[in-house]
């Protein structure tokens, strides 16, 4: 089955005929659609499947108990509305570069798997790369039996309503320890591989990044009858805060985004009581980032201060900067450069992924393929056939090159 | 049955244990238990009970053929977490009158009735004054039928649902025609008669003031990876438009209000494509209300292209000043005055009412009631129970006055 053709199957799955974007949230109808379509592909080719104890998918070539394994792979659900190739582009071109290697007639002399982390964006239970992070034991068995989704569905029942038994989830050390090695392709989510030309390039840091819950608290009332000096109308503040977030990002060249909003009681006519809004930000070191926000809750707390809003400030999730696996990423440019007549930069990211997670226990690292719109997590985020099949080679490259030594 | 005891009866439908505030949506379940206590004070008073075609409800003491007829009444739904008071406290006030002049054995020479107008608050399906708007040939059938709640569910079958027939709704001119005056009570919604050291004062009229929906549509992307300058934010404009709405509102004297908002995709990690605000606003007379409506579009669409954001603007009600009967007005003036030692303001009001829209057909007219913390539309909207009572005895005082001559 070529590239295309499994691209072609996995692209209905999903997929918003309103926005045109792809709504694949974690154990809901089109995940199970995707998950079905992972267990197939492994299938028709022969390799050993399996579902491990957080529901992440494994196709294994060769022994897995054999130890110090090549693993290569990604996710296959998505934002909300999201495009069709963060994370499905890495899975099929894992099956893709699994198929190239065979057809060169390679003897691998480890065993070589492909993963599909469960998920990686939590937009479903609003904690991304969940599936990976229990497998590393980066999430506590309790605090993933208290992720709910936004009708109240706990991740266990979300689970055990899919048919996967959720009894056993929980830190996985044992299948971690017979890896040698993780590499994750994935879309660029910028425009930096378009800006200079490549197809292809290699991952050299995650940026720190968090998520920050602020919670405006006012007093509604009516809108039409409470003269403004009488009002604590806390969407004020929630604007002012919205306006300088964008003001310390630039300050700082990092970013910082209120991209999530919840109001109550949201009527047309009420001045609300509570405007919760959500800042993710991520920049380039740990100092850049604390600059970033603590210059926007204090300017927050300025402006609550004034207006007669009570603030809190919760931080819901964060990431400190990963840096990848220096060796493996030189091995990487090595394996690359060596077969191929390309360039191949070396990026950084503000975006998250399983590889980040699992880079604190085994090597890893991660392929970028040209994005020419630099968009991501829209139905606008692109690449183009040809850019892509450059991907599956330099993936099978570097399977090959770090399975058969 | 006292006032006290009516009061004490409602008091817990449809009160959310969580927000304190009140969820009587229209034709909802707590609506229709609202509904059946109405019923129940009619029929248990010997008064005629009846279900117009718009599903408003009515308790007829006399021959409702007479004509000439004096009306009071309000309405029983609640905005979302609304207050005890914004509309119940003026029907259960009109069934507490009734008893009063029962009790003063006074002869009525009209037929009087208490009304419950549907859907005052709009609440629901996003229009107020649903009831009393079609009754008054101010909603076509048309439109009634396109109105939908956030389910989908159309205004047509929710009544269906709730064992009203929706196949009659339409314009009463003939109901409307046997009526002489209509007097609603409400609860004040701010402070003029705190401030004034007064029980009770009369309406003069309602502001003009309408709502405007506000998409500002932008580019969906993904928080981390997208640098600032590539972003097409619609929140920044929104902040931004927020800010502006405070400004002109300031400048005008008047009120502008940025209370309910909806974004999408709405997730913490993505810049969002659209958001989607809307604007209510008022003020004194047209013209100012103009100048703030049009200073806010106008700062908005500046925002907008400084952005790269697309901005529609839709106004999606409006209703113009409403001045109530001046011969009515000072005749509740000259009956409360000569029968009390009190003083009775005349009071200007941002709120929109069923007697703002009756008026426009019948003679109409309004009474307040003290409310010490201004609030309204929230769990702190208060009346102290001795200035009910006042309340009732103004009302018992008018209707005597305008049914017995």
């Amino acid at each position: 089955m070529t590239f295309h053709s499994m691209w072609a199957e996995l692209l209905p799955i999903g997929r918003s005929s309103a926005s045109g974007g792809y709504r694949r949230y974690a154990w809901t109808g089109a995940d199970l659609d995707c998950r079905a379509w992972f267990k197939q592909q492994a299938e028709s080719r022969g390799l050993t499947y399996e579902v491990d104890r957080n529901g992440n998918q494994w196709a294994w070539l060769g022994d897995p108990a054999a130890g110090d394994a090549v693993v290569t792979g990604s996710h296959l659900d998505s934002v909300p509305d999201g495009g069709a190739f963060d994370g499905p582009l890495g899975v099929v071109s894992s099956f893709a570069a699994l198929d190239e290697l065979r057809g060169r007639g390679v003897d691998l002399a480890k065993p070589l798997a492909i993963v599909n982390f469960g998920d990686e964006e939590g937009a479903r239970f609003g904690l991304a790369c969940v599936g990976s992070r229990l497998t590393a034991g980066q999430l506590t068995v309790d605090d993933a039996h208290r992720l709910t989704d936004g009708d109240g569905v706990s991740l266990p029942h979300a689970m055990e309503a899919a048919g996967y038994d959720p009894g056993s989830i929980g830190p996985d050390p044992e299948r971690l320890g017979r890896i040698g090695a993780f590499v994750e392709l994935h879309v660029e989510q910028g425009r930096a591989l378009d800006l200079s030309g490549d197809r292809v390039g290699i991952a050299s840091a995650i940026w720190p990044h968090g998520r920050w819950r602020f919670d405006f608290r006012g007093e509604a009332n009516h809108a039409g009858t409470t003269r403004l000096v009488d009002r604590r109308d806390p969407m004020l503040t929630y604007a002012e805060t919205v306006l300088a977030a964008r003001r310390e990002a630039e300050l700082a060249g990092a970013v910082a985004t209120f991209g999530k909003i919840a109001v109550e009681p949201n009527g047309v006519n009420a001045i609300p009581s509570l405007v919760r809004g959500w800042l993710d930000s991520r920049a380039e070191d740990q100092s850049s980032l604390d600059a970033v926000v603590g210059g926007i809750e204090k300017a927050a707390r300025q402006y609550a201060e004034a207006h007669g809003i009570d603030l809190d400030v919760v931080r819901e999730s964060f990431t400190p900067v990963v840096e990848f696996d220096h060796a493996l990423r030189d091995e990487l440019a090595r394996i690359l450069v060596k077969d191929t007549d390309i360039t191949v930069p070396v990026l950084g990211t503000g975006a998250g992924h399983d590889a980040g997670i699992l880079s604190g226990t085994i090597p890893t690292a991660m392929l970028f393929v040209r994005n020419p719109t630099g968009v991501s997590h829209s139905p606008a985020e692109f690449a183009a056939e040809d850019d892509c099949v450059a991907g599956v080679i330099a993936l099978a490259d570097v399977l090959e090159g770090l399975a058969c030594t």
